[in-house]
């Protein structure tokens, strides 16, 4: 199948609300080397592709917020906007609606387009990272970066009092941007809601439509949570470490 | 029991040649804050309690090394030097070995004494975390502080091919201090070395002597592993975010 003219898209999610920062400022609007959290991440997927169309999540109550941030630091990058949910999935949800209109006036049969997931809040995502997973979901449907566990890991009894030790190398920590096969995505977003979809991978899993497949992810992509998170992403961006 | 006089020890494994790092340099050796992390370590300890026994466990070749380290930064605090063996294991029973023959010249019962261990490159570690392990474990044995775990985890199939998620939130990621009672460590460590042995509460556990209760740990006490790792502590020491 040739795909040269294959749509790309990529879902940047930024529905966090930022609460476990303390303070009012949502994580994704601090500034990082004097720019918005935000506008380093959706950068990151620009440079990788200019054709990429990009669908920024935010909550309803940021829109405006948005949109002043944008023409205070003269940031011109097309995307779309749409609506946070009330988890995850829910936002997501909302921008594979967004997407599945964008599709249809092209006339674009989803399964011959792409589509990524990925945290706002992961500003350092680097190039190859991007480049990796959608060359992988083109050939395997779906594809995610996950780091091996470095610290022991123990698993926890029923009751919450005790643990034991397990394997730390037969777990694996995951990362975003998770890809996608539209046609995949689509049909995993429409199954109901349920607790244990912490990510894209997790949801399509449950659909048993594919095996995502692992490619190895980047240290250097964190994902901003707390304090000490920004603070490690201000030394990354300074010092260039990869 | 009175305990005002128990004996209280703790191991500080510096064993790694810190291969990991790139270079020659072992990272326990490597300046932060203008001081080697080993002494960063040591002083954490000896500031938590001034007359806890500390012994630390350096490979061979690297005792005088060390000995010129401590004459040129002026280190005077005071503690005995095990040799480190082939693995993290070997390294702690060889320090177990020199702290029984510094409890029979006592002639202290070493069910009166506590037992911790802890990682050389663990630098930042702080004072309430010590305190809290040491306690706990003259309550219960055997105390250790643990992180919850804030990626999306997944675990690995027996090919190495598919992954699933698990539920991150019945795992906790693990730290040092480990903190026991000296019989218990001591019954432990006559157990063979099993590869499966990747902490001290993993060695006690499959002794089956007891069970080691957890503690909270805290983000700040991060192990030392790659030149990232190394960075993040250098940013943690001088803004002193807690």
């Amino acid at each position: 199948m040739n795909r040269s003219n294959q749509d790309k898209f990529v879902i940047i999610v930024a529905g966090g609300k930022g609460l476990r920062m303390g303070g009012d400022m949502p994580k994704q609007f601090m500034l990082l080397a004097d720019r918005p959290v935000l506008l380093h991440t959706i950068e990151a997927f620009h440079r990788y592709d200019s054709a990429l169309n990009i669908v920024l999540v935010l909550p309803e109550g940021q829109k405006v917020y948005w949109q002043n941030l944008c023409t205070d630091f003269g940031f011109a990058v097309p995307h779309k906007i749409a609506t946070g949910g009330e988890t995850r999935f829910h936002s997501v949800r909302n921008a594979l609606a967004l997407i599945e209109k964008l599709l249809a006036a092209k006339t674009c049969p989803s399964d011959n387009a792409l589509i990524g997931v990925h945290d706002g809040v992961r500003p350092l995502v680097d190039r190859h990272t991007i480049a990796a997973c959608y060359e992988q979901a083109e050939l395997a449907r779906a594809a995610y970066p996950v780091l091996p566990i470095t610290d022991s890991l123990r698993k926890i009894s029923q009751n919450g009092k005790r643990a034991q030790t397990v394997d730390r190398t037969k777990y694996v920590r995951v990362q975003t941007p998770q890809v996608f096969r539209a046609d995949i995505l689509f049909a995993a977003y429409r199954q109901p809601y349920d607790p244990l979809f912490t990510d894209d991978v997790s949801v399509v899993e449950a659909a048993g439509t594919c095996t995502p497949v692992m490619i190895e992810g980047n240290p250097r992509n964190i994902k901003i949570t707390t304090p000490i998170d920004f603070e490690m992403a201000k030394m990354l961006i300074n010092i260039g470490i990869k």
